[in-house]
């Protein structure tokens, strides 16, 4: 009546001492068909509530039954997790080198497009995409194993991936710095953002940039859109993928963690994942931007800075997002300098530090956005 | 009618471009004799609060009249204050060698039992005063020009604490991790708890342990009882010297920093260098331990933490402070450890971060604490 | 007689302490027309020995007489060189958000484009050269000026390539980890890679991946190529960019800068900058590999290292590059892993920590390689 | 006829994945009774040279018998040895705190003057070195179970120390940053330093500043003082412990660790440790100084340095040390500032990078040096 269960560890890297580095794998299969599902969080090592999320949705799985099969992996980079530098963790890339840990998962393509002449007419979808897959799988495994080696963030993306580009749902679970709650959606799959109890929507076009959803969407959107011009009819692969940003990095909350499974939860049961679920979306106000809409303010000047916009809160043009403190002008009117908004606004993230440098990211916002 | 203003700056190091990093000095004298002041804020580089608090005193001070003199510093640690590790600031430690920014000044104790040998049955205060400030300015000079030189943290602190060591009174402005705000305050002086509108007070012994508060109480509580003791009659020095945490670093707040501003100036008004001003402390509950029981709780186990109590509410003996999740095991029991009280406290302050390894502080806490 | 010498500051960004970071200009101009030449230094912060190589180049330049104009930027980025980590420099990226120093420059292929079709069969080369660099200069300050700001590294970099940019020659002086003296050389200035005193030759295709010798070379080739096609002749624009690697990084010495002066001078006079000089280039053996064929050998397992090939000594396939100590196997035959040549190669830098973890960068070396 | 062998771990904290780190234990049993010999490497996690030796005394152990027993802790700190910060190692403090890894061990030395105490005149050395150390190991004990907890660098040193602890000869190996090989002596084992083929030579008093070395030796040579003092005879109680320096961090050498294997080899067999082994100390030149001549040279200001003497090459006071460039200053005299030394003095090691803060370490040198 319930799912299986297994447990499995995964190597992605080898410490200086020499020692294995690996991810844990919690594996549902239901006994039904199904879709196939892999979700992993905390690619950025001080993005951690994913696995309170995970953590969460495991527990459901154990009593709610499944058509198909999920995966999870939590603490995907047992290397970004594991830097400190004072007491946060430094996450975002490679110490290194300054490898950004999101953006070397594999997309091809020329590899796309060289497959896509090889679909005739008559080719139903279903053969399309095993032969597909397996073509992806291969492209994989080749870059994985180059005479020369790879980078260790290069190796990290790439055998996480080989887990991903079996399913057919992708979410990766991120963590904003100091975060509304936020969700990257591939245009094409625009409905599922109503789908998720996600305010803040993010529509992205088919362009690949290195992440982990981009790489799964990429050529899936690709061909399709490929043979739709060669063909004249429609090729719907039925491959989503996402990457949700779960409120703020450095902070976990138990509470918020399960409202955040639930929403995953009523994603999946829109996507037939669950069998005989009632779980559905909340009623909430959910706003979206284009990609190109979806801008960051820099600071022009450094200084210590007072973020007064709290994230999810719109704000005019003209008002105040920030003020800025000058050390060194305290008795005189340059004392402290206000930035304002440059046109309407939903702030949803800002720098998670009162000490900015100029060229800083201060604000990431929604502008031109719109009510779903 | 007003106090006269000036502005300069001094010079504590010079960075690898071979350039100078200055402090700006504010000061403000006023018409009348009185007590000589010293604040300074963000030794350590990410406690910023402190320098919208000398802020708001400097906009006080432009209009109330003083007795004596304030020197205000803020950002008094322009290295600490530039060094970025990701996005947070690596403020704490000399970022080369690991030396806390706040534990190079100078202390010699048997300099002070050598100078109070020279200290007759008769000797007025005000000449004490007078002679063991020379002598104390010696001392400082002395080791701020050893041959073979200093380190950098030890030179910037000294060069400071010249400043530092003329004043009567002496406010070093701090923030915790996530925090609240609270105050360390020598035994003597346990009466000046009640001036500043601070709810967690933490009273210290006549020990020296680097910091400044300590550098400026430790020689003249030492020579205090000193030739209390010998002569069997009092001696009162009038020098007193705090440790003030203006609640989280990485965060400002220019509302509350004028409230944290107000508490100053009510502790000055209570030392009379506010002239016909009517700043009194709020009324509010005061807590205090004494430094012995402001206890450390260490993680036991490394993990993703989710920090249950909030600093500043009391807690029981045997309730949680903290939520601990274990990635490999999120499918049983063993997935969230609980740790809890080990006896009533108050938690001062937490890691600033959720992710942590065994031996990390979780925790700093009032214990054995009573209300003042 | 001699040149005229001038030094001025530019502002390229602003600390958390509100200041302006400088760099200084120095600027030679000789009394007969000729070249501009741009020279800057440590850009990667950790990369030194260029700002010794400037100093020489200055000395040299108070003496002997240039055509055109020399401008010497050394220690460009303030920012880079004063992040420390430990002991070291931590200046290959920004620390808060891993942007590499060194890819921000600005170049767009289709403003390249679009300018070419404004060209016609008649326009002189002077002319072309002219309205371009105008051109060039406008798509440079507009992003300079993005209405919502840009990046540190960004503003860094296009706030140097202002004064690049209106350079005939342009050098940016590097350093390698542990490393070989080396250089890229664009492919259409091949001939160039012989007036250098350096042993290693990198020959880099028309293809923009962030530095600034491409960011210089990038437009005026493309521009070239295509009036060439377009109108049958050859368009030579004299324009060249190179970056060139002095060696390791974290050390510096005055004797070699005085001999890495001198290289730069020799291939200074080969294009006419110094008038009446007799500096030639260097009997010595150079070798050179494509681009392609410069390869990085990433390991494959962490542990300890010892780099048993030297920078610049060429290695056999299948001999010894490196050691790797396993601390866990010390009493059996796993304790040592030897790793080898997987061809012919001449190593040309190293990691320059004994310390690895999986997919680091062990060598970068020349594989395919001829003598020039 | 040989050893018997045995590995085994031990588990000293648990990282941010909640996963144990643990450090490799290697011991070898002699078939005669001898002393226990403790060997410690790469507490400081960039200094590994360390473990090169320690294999090489693993080689020669397996082959030649030993009296008693010696066990080797390779790579004993897993935290400080996986934190990278750009390509080196952040190895000497916690990044969290900035504490040194080597400060945290544990000495209580009124618990050894209670001890003292409770020697009558006639117990022999036998029975005194018993009972103290079981004294000693349930203060350690104690320590490691505080009811609150302890730091992470107190944990690891203190779990360490109950292996080193049991020993009558403890080996720390070190590494300097760019460094001769040199060795802390403890005053009274003096005649130690002529065993090892180590040129250069701190004499060090029993006075405890954090180290494992010192911990060994303070309690002993306190207890023997006292209770000379108290009975007016000699309590020789065979300990001897040591840090050793050998040579440069970030660099290994297996040929070079091969002949620090040796030297080990010679000293352990001047405390009959080997059995028939005619190993002895090599014929070379060895220099002393006490530890308060043992002295550090700070830069006065920033800039890049070119160290001019090479660690272990006497300099006559007055000579250069060290160059340093201000990139402000290369047109005028003002370029280049030379340091001289203060004396005469054998420099033992300088500072790693060529980048330097004023304040920074730059030399430490045996000054007032006499040969052995």
């Amino acid at each position: 009546m319930s799912n299986s269960f297994s447990k499995e560890y995964l190597v992605v890297a080898q410490n200086a001492s020499g020692r294995n580095m690996q991810v844990p794998i919690y594996r549902f299969r239901g006994q039904q068909q199904g879709p196939k599902v892999y979700i992993q969080s905390s690619i950025h090592g001080a993005e951690v509530q994913g696995n309170v999320v995970i953590y969460h949705l495991i527990q459901w799985l154990k009593r709610i039954p499944i058509r198909g099969e999920i995966t999870l992996v939590p603490n995907c980079n047992p290397v970004g997790t594991n830097i400190k530098a004072g007491e946060y963790t430094l996450g975002r890339f490679d110490p290194v080198n300054g490898t950004n840990w999101n953006r070397g998962y594999y997309y091809d393509r020329d590899a796309v497009l060289k497959f896509a002449r090889t679909v005739g007419p008559e080719e139903s979808v279903e053969s399309i995409k095993q032969r597909f897959r397996q073509v992806l799988q291969q492209g994989l495994h080749q870059r994985l194993n180059a005479d020369w080696g790879l980078g260790l963030a290069n190796q990290l993306n790439l055998k996480l991936q080989t887990l991903a580009m079996n399913a057919d749902i992708v979410l990766d679970l991120h963590n904003g710095p100091v975060s509304s709650r936020h969700i990257y959606v591939p245009e094409y799959a625009a409905d599922a953002a109503k789908l998720f109890n996600i305010p803040h929507v993010i529509f992205i076009p088919n362009l690949f940039a290195g992440a982990l959803d981009e790489a799964t969407f990429c050529p899936w959107w690709t061909l399709s859109e490929n043979l739709t011009k060669k063909y004249q009819r429609d090729f719907n692969f039925n491959i989503e993928a996402f990457t949700v940003e779960m409120g703020s990095q450095e902070v976990v909350n138990f509470a918020e963690g399960e409202e955040d499974a639930e929403g995953i939860l009523s994603y999946l049961n829109g996507r037939d994942v669950l069998v005989d679920a009632s779980i559905g979306p909340a009623p909430m106000l959910r706003y979206a931007s284009k990609l190109k809409d979806y801008r960051t303010l820099f600071t022009q000047t450094g200084g210590i800075v007072e973020y007064c916009a709290k994230p999810g809160v719109p704000v005019n043009h003209g008002e105040c997002l920030a003020k800025v403190l000058n050390v060194d002008e305290l008795d005189n009117e340059r004392a402290v300098e206000l930035i304002t908004a440059p046109c309407d606004l939903i702030p949803v993230l800002h720098f998670p530090s009162a000490s900015v440098l100029s060229g800083t990211q201060l604000y990431k916002c929604l502008t031109n956005y719109h009510q779903l």
